[in-house]
């Protein structure tokens, strides 16, 4: 990275937020882009079908020219939603997997697969053996040929050209947001393997670890200010800060997508494990480094949309934590302070749901006569209905959920200091249940929780009014949890939850967990 | 790369040549390397033994530790030829295809296969026919997954940990030397999964261009020393004036491999193509910049015997023209000097075929009296003979053919102004002949030619007395030609090449060839 450019561009940009590679709409050209080479398709074709003739000269032969591959690029980026929705299933529809050509070596390979298991019992000779072999994996090796999808030497065409990656990165983004709407299978089964692919092209050996500083070029620093998901960036100072003294800032780049990282984590040095965002984001002035001994990751995000799923945080901290390691000693703790992204949400479907069953069994009771539903859980404990119902001071017929519910919706509870100490309870022990026993498919409900118990944390701590913020409240009633990455755990952790789903947590989080759960 | 670094080791180096990744042989610890951590092999066992230890630990989970992965590299590394074959067998058979699982599968396609083919006759209900493809789709998927080697998973973890990349490359390179010597066909299929995992994970978008100069750091340049592979590097002076004034060197890096080159491209900037290999890197002082038309590719080598058949020299010099054609646009003629490795050795094969023909047809002649042999070739034309003749001022019985051999391999004739007359004129029609008609396989025999033909070159000049070093005199004569890259025809001749072996070649190099070959 070159030194001393100043982020003139920044304090603008602060201003007016970027956005990454927007989808033109309406189309800006009536007309087709101008093909840089080759046989021109027709002039008086719609844009998507000018792209389309792109794609099968680039789809169809073994070899593509680089120019039919880079007017593709720009006449795909040109359309909108329609016209790449287009794209995208003449893709995978019309360069899918070669089915007659599979079923027929299929069969071939059954037949010589047989004779050599059932031709062990007498003793041949050797080369015969041999050639039988040679034959198998031949024919192993053209199956699998057979088995990619027409579109797979298309996609590898395109991550070798300059600004393939890119575009594919799009096209996946596009991808994703298409299956949101549709569940084609032929357009899931591109998703997947063009992920599986984009998984190959991004190992961590092709990514570069750079520490992203005050010194580095306005233009990276923009996307660090543009991409920063967790903790929005406000303003210059804010992100000086984030680039100084006391802090880190790593991105992990790849060579093909130059001057914008990928992911990029950020870091305090901190004396202890931080319990609040405002006193990362904010305190002043920050711990001296030779104090440190916590390294605190509280930000960590993705800048491309279309390689969601790819997980390039797992080696991205763990190449962070080596470095740290290996330059500061005296750090001994790498923990984060992270969002609960999906707390909320998971508390209000819960109260819903138990109101919803409480006002059917009342009718049921009504009407029937008596008996509990099963389904039935008490989600507050009735010293915490208490503490509710003295806060508001009405204590009439409302259930407990009820008002709960209805202080969570308006939140405006923040503000009083006497709601805000009724809820710190029952918050923090759903918040607890919440993350360490909800689970969807066996692993953790909530993505961030699963992110860190995936790459080997355990849940360390949960921290009451952590994150005061708009959205810090709306997202997790203000609570922020601490995953702690234990050196000596992390395989063990991380092993043993991809395999049981087992959640590591401290002692700390048991004193909230009732006794039957813990 | 950081600057200033005094290249004081150069010097040594110069004297005592490096040897890449020496095999250790005899073994240099009888006892087995100290494994990392993890549970621990046989302290009894023999290094191989241990080493397949970590080789189970890693290959059999799919997960691998990363522990288990690094003694698995530092033992393997230990080991001398012996130990290494029997690792790599282990690997090739151990974790082969898993055939009856494909077998399982493959029964199951055929059969929903056979009934999504046949059931298109009568009206489905649209998800009916869904629900059959994502079947079709996920079936495929499952297939593809279970017709890859069980190592595949151990290939890529390796890829994904610090320096596997390079331990992968170390692995093929014994994997080609081994298949050098046994023609195993689970070998071969190990060989030919990773060269194609590898020319994914070394595809152009994962590498990164840098020029080398004299102010990169020792360490890189000792390589650059040690792998010049085509123009030995003789002193400090000779690599100075390689990276200086004139002279440009352009290396391909990967982020796994940091500080070494994969290949790298050495380009003299001249008014003129150069006809001997003795001007650029001797002549002095160079051209200056300024009045440099044409950019001279003089050598290109590459440094892992392990990425061999892949091709990353293609897309370096696609990478460096179009550098060098925005930075310097008086630059308009892109050319090499080449070697022409495989001449000599083909005409000496060549002579002494014919000979061993016409000591039969002689003998035959005279036991059945006449018939001369259809396989009979007149290499030389009767006044290249005469000439030959007439040189060695002796007229005796000996044939023009024999003569020729004697006189090349005896090496000398450089020597002599008269022979190298005499010989002038049909080593150059042969190195013509050779260079554009000698095939194998449908493509060019010479490897340096069939290298410039697929990227896209065609054969501009052939070029006597050009390389007069014993190396030189010994492949070729001491001939050189010229690949010419022309802008406009690179992707026409490249695919007219690779589709059907046409050699584009200069009317410069039809004076050679006689009528009825052109």
């Amino acid at each position: 990275m070159t030194r001393n450019h100043t982020p003139k561009t920044l304090a603008v940009l602060l201003r007016a937020r970027m956005q990454s590679d927007p989808i033109p709409t309406p189309p800006p050209h009536p007309s087709p882009p101008p093909p840089r080479t080759g046989p021109d398709p027709d002039p008086a074709a719609t844009p998507a079908a000018t792209v389309r003739h792109w794609l099968h000269a680039s789809a169809s032969t073994a070899s593509p020219a680089p120019a039919a591959l880079d007017s593709f690029s720009d006449g795909y980026r040109s359309l909108d939603r329609v016209g790449r929705r287009e794209i995208l299933c003449s893709l995978a529809t019309e360069y899918d997997v070669p089915r007659a050509r599979v079923r027929d070596l299929m069969r071939q390979y059954m037949s010589v697969a047989s004779a050599a298991a059932s031709g062990g019992g007498h003793a041949e000779a050797e080369e015969v053996k041999e050639g039988a072999a040679s034959a198998l994996y031949r024919m192993e090796r053209g199956l699998r040929d057979a088995l990619r999808p027409r579109y797979a030497g298309f996609l590898e065409a395109m991550n070798a050209q300059p600004g393939g990656l890119k575009l594919l990165a799009v096209l996946r983004a596009d991808l994703l947001a298409l299956l949101g709407d549709e569940n084609a299978p032929a357009l899931r089964a591109l998703d997947s393997y063009l992920k599986e692919k984009l998984v190959t092209w991004l190992s961590p050996a092709a990514l570069t670890l750079h520490q992203i500083t005050w010194d580095d070029p306005a233009s990276l620093l923009e996307k660090i200010v543009a991409y920063e998901a967790v903790h929005p960036i406000r303003n210059l100072i804010d992100l000086k800060r984030r680039l100084g003294v006391g802090r880190r800032c790593f991105g992990y780049f790849h060579p093909a997508i130059p001057g914008e990282p990928l992911i990029f984590i950020e870091v305090a040095l901190l004396k202890d494990m931080a319990a609040s965002i405002q006193e990362v984001l904010w305190d002043d002035p920050p711990t001296p480094e030779s104090e440190a001994t916590c390294a605190l990751f509280y930000s960590i995000s993705s800048t491309q949309p279309g390689l969601s799923g790819i997980n390039l945080g797992k080696f991205l901290l763990k190449r962070v934590i080596d470095m740290l390691r290996r330059d500061m000693p005296s750090v001994q703790t790498f923990a984060t302070l992270s969002p609960i992204p999906g707390f909320m949400q998971w508390l209000l479907a819960k109260l819903a749901s138990q109101i919803k069953l409480s006002e059917t069994e009342s009718e049921e009771r009504n009407s029937l006569g008596g008996a509990c539903s099963t389904f039935r859980e008490s989600i507050l404990l009735p010293d915490e209905e208490r503490m509710i119902h003295d806060a508001i001071e009405q204590a009439d017929g409302n259930q407990g959920i009820e008002l709960l519910q209805d202080i969570l919706k308006s939140r405006q509870w923040v503000k009083s200091e006497k709601l805000s100490a009724a809820l710190k309870s029952p918050l923090m022990r759903l918040c607890a249940r919440y993350l360490t026993r909800e689970k969807k498919r066996g692993k953790a409900l909530d993505a961030v929780a699963n992110f860190h118990l995936q790459n080997g944390a355990m849940i360390e701590r949960i921290n009451w009014m952590a994150d005061q913020s708009e959205k810090g409240i709306q997202q997790s009633g203000g609570v922020m949890v601490n995953y702690l990455y234990r050196l000596e755990n992390i395989e063990e952790y991380a092993l043993s939850y991809l395999g049981t789903g087992l959640i590591h947590s401290s002692s700390s989080l048991s004193q909230y967990l009732e006794p039957k759960d813990t």
